[in-house]
């Protein structure tokens, strides 16, 4: 178990507090989880609240004794609500913020009006962008905490092997699957930026399911259990000769990385051997074209336009009319982090430290989806290095 | 696998249709995928659109498919953005809204603003406690799912009962009861709908680890695998003689139940024992007392007046310091609705079709917590009724 290091905390609310410079920010006002537990190191009910010079002061609710064990930072002080931070902030000396920033993509509009209100003079925007910006960068910590993910998710390809068979339902080969993760340390959770976006371990879909679009912003859906949950295994049995799909994401620590490995019994049909080779040609293309540091929405155009070229354009990253306008996205504590692999992100380019899942995917409907996952990051030096590791070949069984 | 019919629909159509009617808002829109999946019977990446009169309109970007098949709603219409919305609320001859509720306690900002520009005469409001007042009454087909939940808690309870041993770790016994569930269908996904509200299957915790204060909204809380997701289970190996704790939410068809039950190897202490029979007599208090549907406040000062004269003002729901102000909480599609047996809901009393789970506990820092916990429904006759029914009794192994 990972304490995150009082060090890694002040570098990271000192480039926030960079970026806030920069933008004319007085203040970050962080209530979100994912976000407490990068710049705090722990979760605790409350808010982090970063003046744009000076010591962040952990305001904690509940329950303040844990966040003192748990956090690195200097100032955890017990708070009851929101109206008691104007005080807390000038018994510190700092002055009374006029530009406050808060994450306005994920904190409900209730709450957002309590913090309006007790700071009724001050201007608010969008603390998100500066966030990610700051969150996209990971630290050898975080890497070596996205290393041991990686080898969780090799262990639970290693048990999909042992347990496929012809009859096991994608759901029994899901509950397999996650039997491992949990005994190996996952969380259980896995954390999702985007509003309403709800994800499990991942996905074990299996036949003409793989190929069912779903609510989800991910390029294969599934059915899922029910309309309650309308992703991922359903109660459909395994057959022979055809795709049986493990997307999964490994958790550690509260780091993640994302990997895909189709399995089948027997054998596929060669629509589905060649879309799984070609899709292993776009991953290495973009291995190869991603330490030129391109941008991410050229890096998309390139990957795309070699699918299509290959004759993809209808398949690629979703059946027609259900395409994904995403190849990659950047994983760390929450699945959908930047950079964004995708249409028009033409201004970010990668940079060292980024670490992305890619994961070129073609979808026939009627017939099945297949594909390739794999988590990457761009080293110090600028090579492209891989996290996940698991046998890359078609696991035929 | 269950698809809502196209009554129950109409039904909780009709009845929001009714409440909004009596407060004068015309149409409420709704985004949140338990809202969806409530008025839909489905959760497809879109909204509906509910006017005060007339069909409600499923406005889907995400799968327009998936939607018509799996909801009975008449109206089900492909979209693009949020700007759409006035021209096919015009399109299908509503009048231009004035007054619009959403759900303000959950939506955030960002998506909130998009909305309030295409209709920027309207005023805003909360659209939440309306929808909870119309989720907090469940129709017999959602206590039926709610029946089928509560038979997979009990197998949970049964694998408990075999697998628990000296020296197993909590996240493994935890690993082996999520297990049962998924093969029975659990969705793997909790919905909590408090912002920040994380939640797995529920908590296995045992020993000390179960007096420990978490950032969760729950009496117990447990320390987790790491400070990222700090409550549950942790690696902690279990051991003679103290408490083993399964708090576990079941979950079928997007329903939920709630129950707890205890466990030890050898026997506990006196004190624990004795706070078992104590909390007992205080489930047994509130079924005595529910019946003549007393407010949510009274009941829960109520039950917890005969907590306070059994000797536990200070252990009683959450150790000293960190004592949370409710006994019980309503269940159905999320684990925490409408009614909140807690402290100062005076106005709303239990009446027929409230689900609820109670869930009396007592902490003791340094040694460990103990209590009892099922889900409960007040019937059409006045009589209440109880969901969850594994055995009562401690379970000593």
């Amino acid at each position: 178990m990972r304490i995150t290091p009082k060090a890694e905390l002040e570098h990271r609310c000192a480039r926030l507090q960079g970026k806030m410079a920069e933008a004319g920010i007085d203040a970050v006002i962080i209530l979100q989880n994912a976000d407490l537990f990068y710049f705090t190191g722990t979760i605790q009910s409350g808010c982090l609240y970063l003046p744009v010079e000076g010591q962040p002061l952990y305001l904690v609710r509940r329950d303040a004794g844990r966040a003192r064990m748990e956090s690195g930072l200097k100032e955890v002080i017990p708070f009851g609500s929101p109206k008691d931070v104007p005080r807390i902030v000038a018994e510190f000396g700092y002055p009374e913020p006029k530009n406050i920033a808060m994450e306005l993509d994920v904190v409900p509009v209730g709450f957002f009006e309590r913090y309006k209100k007790v700071f009724p003079q001050a201007l608010f925007s969008d603390a998100t962008p500066l966030i990610r910006q700051v969150r996209m960068i990971k630290s050898h910590y975080e890497i070596h905490a996205m290393k041991d993910a990686a080898d969780q998710v090799d262990k639970v390809y290693r048990r999909a092997l042992e347990v496929i068979r012809e009859g096991i339902t994608d759901i029994e080969l899901a509950a397999e699957l996650e039997y491992v993760a949990r005994r190996n340390g996952h969380l259980g959770h896995i954390r999702m930026r985007v509003f309403n976006g709800e994800m499990i371990f991942g996905h074990t879909i299996s036949g003409t399911d793989t190929a069912v679009p779903a609510y989800t912003d991910t390029p294969l859906g599934g059915v899922g259990p029910s309309p309650s949950f309308g992703q991922g295994a359903s109660f459909k049995p395994i057959a022979r000769n055809e795709p049986i799909i493990v997307d999964f994401a490994g958790s550690i620590d509260g780091y993640l990385v994302d990997q895909t490995r189709v399995f089948a019994i027997g054998g596929l049909s060669e629509r589905l051997v060649k879309g799984y080779e070609d899709m292993v040609k776009v991953q290495e293309l973009m291995m190869a074209i991603a330490p030129s540091r391109p941008t991410w929405g050229a890096l998309y155009e390139s990957c795309r336009q070699l699918a299509v070229e290959m004759g993809y354009e209808d398949s690629f990253m979703g059946a027609k009319g259900a395409q994904v306008s995403f190849i990659g996205h950047g994983v760390g504590v929450e699945i959908d982090e930047y950079p964004f692999i995708a249409r028009g992100f033409d201004t970010m380019s990668l940079e060292p430290g980024m670490a992305f899942a890619f994961e070129p995917k073609v979808v026939f409907p009627g017939e099945g989806a297949i594909g390739i996952e794999d988590t990457f990051y761009l080293a110090d030096d600028g090579t492209l290095k891989q996290l996940t590791y698991s046998d890359q070949r078609l696991a035929i069984i």
